[in-house]
């Protein structure tokens, strides 16, 4: 891995694919479709795109069955650990509706409710994970989403992945449907017979899901549109190289556009990550994809002092930040940018994208910078509450006028004036 | 008004202004000259829209002296009450950052912080409203936003309206930038010589600012496209028709796009609120708007039982909702989509748009449903914390290891088990 100075450490941002203008007609084409035929639509595009010829969309009892035949008691059970995990978690985030009173009468405050419906989208393929369902079922079924409806497309034996049935069944899922794509996108956001609409959408997708969903974002919520991931390290001289090349592979692994970065206090360390990384990535089944991403946009940043190494990591503003200093915690408070923060040694960031119960699904790209994990929040929504008793708006009345008439807008000012009238 | 049964109510939602292919266009030109020229491109485009030569963009304190005189001793009074019903309001809303532990030595939470810096566009003309920017600001400085840019259109004279300066300062804005349009968002995302980027932009503007807005999101954070106004009264026979119909034309003056409905169990009610609605607006100054508004988007829904009457306004999902029957607060837990609750007769809606505490920026159009009043946590951000002791991986480092390689992910396996080895 190349070694540089801080002063050299650049952005982690990469382009985000837009789309080109022929796959955003294709998209718009296929949204048309599913709103003039339905579930007509949704069995002609799976069958066209995942060469699946189906009579039933929805996963079947039998079928949730069979997943977790196939699953195996031993998955099954680490599976529900972990949603345990996450349900606890999130159970922590879930907010209550206040209200304040004041000796005049009047009543102030907010609303909490859950939305009414979620749909979420779990790709396909081998990207199909059933950690994914959870992370993004769980803060929504936390939240109190009553109907909460998952869709992914089937492979060309009509089937869904049985671990990702067994982790939809866990997070407490009750419609499973096989149709993935535009196509799917759109019937969570208009409805077809067979699938009634919802109103949010979540969950990654390729870029015709993307499209799909900016398309649809309006009429429906939608969650943001995540980038490739990425990791920073922030290390002194006390980590483990052969740790620290470990995680950086680890996020490596996932894709060619992955961005690993370590920024540490120590030329040694530095040295000897750069070594092991090239050590390690000798064995790894996923080797091509881990080694591209760290020629691409891996790097090790050597700073003077840690102020400095901090410094950088605010700027990176990393999706997953991994701290192994000789006293992690104390650092917090200096941390500002970062989706998750992983302290210490034994916080390897697979234990945060399966297990421990924070959500994995977090801001890339360096929109740490404003953006937050996943959370119970996006599946509640907040209505302000104001009562005002006859007192307090005799009390206020003629402030209230003046403010209106102040902005020119005379029948505000009636409007509370006629109350006393 | 048109008096028609709950079956016959029509969606509030109305299409929203995506701008045209020219409009986007010049907005990029707009954007690109900005991010090239800087300075130099703002004081142009400043001349060239708003007719005002100036050699310093940045308010000056002498012209906040000036402000505070034009605005006078008793409007200032009432901004800076209101500014403090604002700011009591939304300090209830600040989260603190938290923690949970266990034996073992997990330790999980969530770490609150505020963004850096936020930029608060705020119209000109006859749309620059004080309360507008108090509402925009207040949420950003009660979250600990450290820097607050607040820009806006300056009239041909260089200067800004008077109470709007005066609501800034109130309000705790140190920077007052004389630019308005496309060009200022341009400037608040990726700055200039005068202004330093920020990393989210909120407040209302005409459709270059919007499509300048949707055209640097992702590189900045900003909120919600706002739609046009709407008003939704859910009355019972204990309603007064004068009060009624007040409050509707309180919303109708805002603009010809805006919404006004009535939703109410009394044919007689119905009857004399639509009178009432004729008979008020031939003495209001923006007759001509709120006549337009109310012949486009304004009806009066009859129900047979209030249970029916909230499920239309459940349906509808209106910004503004006023309850005004017997016992209005008893109605609150069937409620679902509102931006904001008005609770009993004395509640009228420009109670909260310019003076109780909450904020008046709403969701509209339909999108209470997934959508909530602008609020301190658009101002927060957080992070996930996950620090695992040695005793606390070591119980579940097989688990970890085997969900991962139940994914393929074999990196995130060896990750997790590099700590022992």
């Amino acid at each position: 891995m190349r070694i540089l100075k801080v002063s050299e450490a650049v952005s982690i941002k990469r382009s985000v694919d837009a789309g080109t203008e022929e796959q955003r007609q294709t998209v718009k084409a296929i949204i048309e479709d599913v709103r003039k035929n339905g579930d007509t639509a949704l069995f002609s595009y799976t069958e066209k795109f995942d060469r699946a010829t189906l009579t039933s969309m929805q996963v079947s009892e039998e079928e949730i069955r069979e997943a977790y035949e196939e699953t195996g008691a031993e998955y099954v059970a680490i599976i529900k650990e972990a949603a345990e995990n996450i349900r606890s978690f999130h159970e922590k985030q879930v907010r209550n509706s206040w209200l304040t009173t004041e000796a005049n009468g009047t009543i102030l405050g907010q609303k909490v409710t859950p939305l009414d419906s979620v749909g979420v989208y779990v790709p396909g393929g081998t990207a199909a994970y059933p950690s994914s369902v959870l992370m993004n079922v769980m803060p929504a079924k936390v939240a109190g989403v009553e109907r909460i409806v998952m869709v992914s497309p089937p492979g060309a034996n009509g089937k869904l992945p049985a671990a990702v049935v067994v982790a939809a069944q866990e997070a407490g899922v009750k419609e499973i449907f096989k149709v993935g794509g535009a196509q799917a996108v759109a019937a969570l956001a208009y409805g077809t017979e067979a699938i009634q609409p919802v109103d949010k959408i979540v969950g990654p997708g390729n870029i015709y899901v993307a499209l799909a969903k900016r398309e649809v974002f309006g009429d429906v919520d939608i969650d943001m549109i995540a980038g490739p991931s990425e990791i920073a390290v922030l290390a002194d001289d006390t980590a483990r190289a052969s740790e620290v090349a470990a995680d950086l592979l680890s996020q490596a692994e996932h894709d060619e556009r992955a961005c690993c970065v370590l920024v540490t206090t120590s030329q040694e360390l530095a040295e000897q990550v750069s070594e092991e990384v090239v050590r390690q990535l000798e064995t790894l089944p996923r080797k091509a994809i881990a080694e591209q991403s760290i020629a691409d946009y891996g790097a090790i940043y050597v700073a003077d002092t840690l102020e400095e190494a901090i410094a950088t990591i605010n700027t990176l503003a990393p999706e997953h930040l991994e701290v192994m200093t000789a006293n992690p915690m104390e650092l917090l408070g200096q941390i500002k940018h970062a989706g998750a923060i992983f302290i210490g040694r034994y916080s390897s960031e697979p234990v945060g994208d399966y297990f421990a119960g924070p959500n994995h699904v977090l801001p890339t790209n360096g929109t740490a910078r404003f953006s937050s994990p996943l959370n119970v929040d996006d599946f509640q929504k907040k209505s302000s509450i104001i009562s005002y008793s006859e007192k307090a708006l005799q009390q206020n009345v003629e402030k209230i006028a003046a403010f209106a008439r102040l902005e020119g807008l005379e029948a505000h000012a009636r409007a509370v004036e006629s109350r006393f009238k």
